[in-house]
């Protein structure tokens, strides 16, 4: 009966480890159009699966795409119950802000830097509520001219600098794409172009866009789950 | 016995009818800046509630303002439960939309149509799930000339006409505030200004805008109440 | 030698005054780009010109584009000496505004009301110091809406008023397209549709649209050169 | 007699140095509200002729505003036959472009980058025909924050390269305002303010901002007339 016992007990432990090492990590990626793409083939979240794999871990991580053309911030607050809380992910990476300052210049439908850090801290609070780990990225591009002649520079470096205050206060991770973006720029733009680098229209992402987004944010998600 | 029973079953049954009486009707106006000064000294508020006084209804109603400066309809929902369900209240007029419109030609911040009734929407969702009674109105006027030359006049017409279908649509009763300050300055604005009639500045109240804000606005609730 | 010395001179005369016959009254349309492909096949100066000669006026009249795409008022203004002035028209019609208004919603570079009535008048004086007869027109449509939802049916109105006023003050004959593109609207866009009627897109003519312009200018000019 | 004939050779050819002596270069100030400010008490005009005196150069140099509020650039090509061809100027001193950006932001009537340079190049060659020196000027700052988070500090880098490449490929000299505030605000903006320090509003200048326009224009100036 002893060794009975024993060898239940065994298995039980086993096949609970089993379960918890079957348990992946969860990862929404809460955005917009760019985060809709994202989630479409070559875009930066099966890319991002890719290197997961890459890296012999690909039966830890699931990750899922929730990203809606047009999207400002607000939008992602008013859909967060269904479309994040219910998918009950264990990290949520949030990628918001690109249409809050574009959209000023098209069609006077953009956001007050005032209301993107409410809203984007009312989103930050309900994730965190859930015990859901929070990343959050700074807007990358609105153009990708490499010498702060783009349209919008200085708002996506006011925005951005927003997100990162934001983070520090609540020490939260940061994926800084506008660091990366202008970095890669720098380097990989001998023309000055204001597209076809990174974005096929100075905002939606192409391949190489894509790929790097999936390694700045990967890293990032890495770093805060392994 | 039988008559001190009898006599504290009337005692009992006068002092619940009393309660009865003493219920109020609880108004919350949910809104923008026009709001928020509407609450003030001589805002529609007050007017309002000194309308009912002279119908000798004084007793019947509570209003209570609930307005921000600056708000688009985002903020609203953003605040709904803080600022209005925990008020409890039995009715609640919504009055937004002057900023959504307005702001998309001062800082490029407005909010697109379709954003703007999704938001409406879950509002008055929310509202109605705590059986509280909606009164929606239409956005009145940025700047007061009556011959339809005001800047955002066709934008203004454009969102007023989403509320009224939206009410068709949901049984709403609407508070026609763009139609009732039309009709005021056809006959009350001769030399066509763009302010200084019913409002200070082309958008908030002077005493006579906040009277007939006050007045239409009673008239509609009366009506859902009485 | 009297005799021949006689019949010389009455033939001299006769083919000079078949001469002064056979000179046309040229007719300088100045624009943006609906005047640019008002000129090309199918766009109303064409059209214009089939009125002419159904009524048979076809020798009398000479018809020459000058619209160039993204045109404001102050571009007319850069450009009028090479593009007008060399021409030596005798009669021009001034077709401007649609970008002045419209591109204040676009990219926030329209042009204000007081500069627009400015560089008009500005224009119509370099026009008045050659002796040519100048008309002008109201600027017709941003969006086809028959109920003054359009997004600038505001502005459209306050810029045709200008117009309208430059043109009494200064005498000159207007070609009222606002009215006659909203009277056609009004009969014809059962379905409120905003784009498709007189528009491909809200801005730019359809074979109908073109029709509406050459046949209201038509009778402008008509009125004013018969 | 003829000692008095050189003697009177003498006093003639004196006469005619000093009248030489005496013609002073007259400098015309052409620009917007900044400019028109400028030559008010306080203003960068009558601070440039304080260091001109100070280098003891008064008497040759005559300093003159041609500002409007409220200019972009096309106003200035509308106004130069009067306000600055009639003053038969020998060097003019080009500061436009503030406007041009900032009012893409605020009532949408900016200017768009090919027509800045369009008008730009036109008014140059306008005052070239008159053998007028020109001297051009990047557009300073719209607000004055030292980490490129400005909302139109892009655009204002954008426009004020447009302004280097004009002066390079037409061998203008340039005054750089842009990098002189830019460097300026990097040693003198501790707590990065958006005004207070070179403007009171981020565009208007205090009398530190008017002394550090005077110095650097006069630099220019003095380097392209001594």
């Amino acid at each position: 009966m002893k060794h009975l016992t024993k060898a239940i007990a065994i298995i039980a432990i086993t096949c609970m480890s089993f379960i918890t090492l079957q348990k992946k990590t969860k990862v929404v990626f809460f955005g917009d159009s760019i985060t809709q793409q994202g989630a479409g083939k070559n875009g930066y979240i099966p890319k991002m699966d890719s290197l997961i794999k890459l890296q012999g871990l690909g039966e830890n991580y699931e990750l899922v795409g929730a990203g809606v053309s047009g999207n400002r911030v607000y939008d992602l607050y008013l859909r967060i119950e269904e479309d994040v809380l219910a998918k009950k992910p264990d990290v949520v990476v949030i990628y918001i802000g690109i249409n809050d300052v574009w959209h000023k210049t098209t069609t006077g439908t953009g956001t007050e830097p005032k209301k993107y850090e409410q809203f984007y801290r009312a989103i930050i609070k309900k994730l965190q509520a859930q015990n859901i780990k929070v990343i959050v990225c700074t807007p990358n591009v609105i153009g990708e001219r490499n010498d702060v002649t783009n349209l919008q520079d200085g708002d996506l470096n006011f925005y951005s600098k927003m997100v990162r205050n934001m983070a520090q206060s609540l020490s939260l991770p940061v994926c800084d794409l506008r660091v990366a973006f202008a970095d890669y720029l720098k380097a990989n733009n001998p023309n000055n172009a204001d597209k076809g680098i990174l974005t096929v229209d100075g905002v939606h992402l192409t391949s190489a866009g894509n790929l790097l987004v999936a390694s700045e944010m990967w890293k990032t998600i890495y770093a805060a789950t392994k």
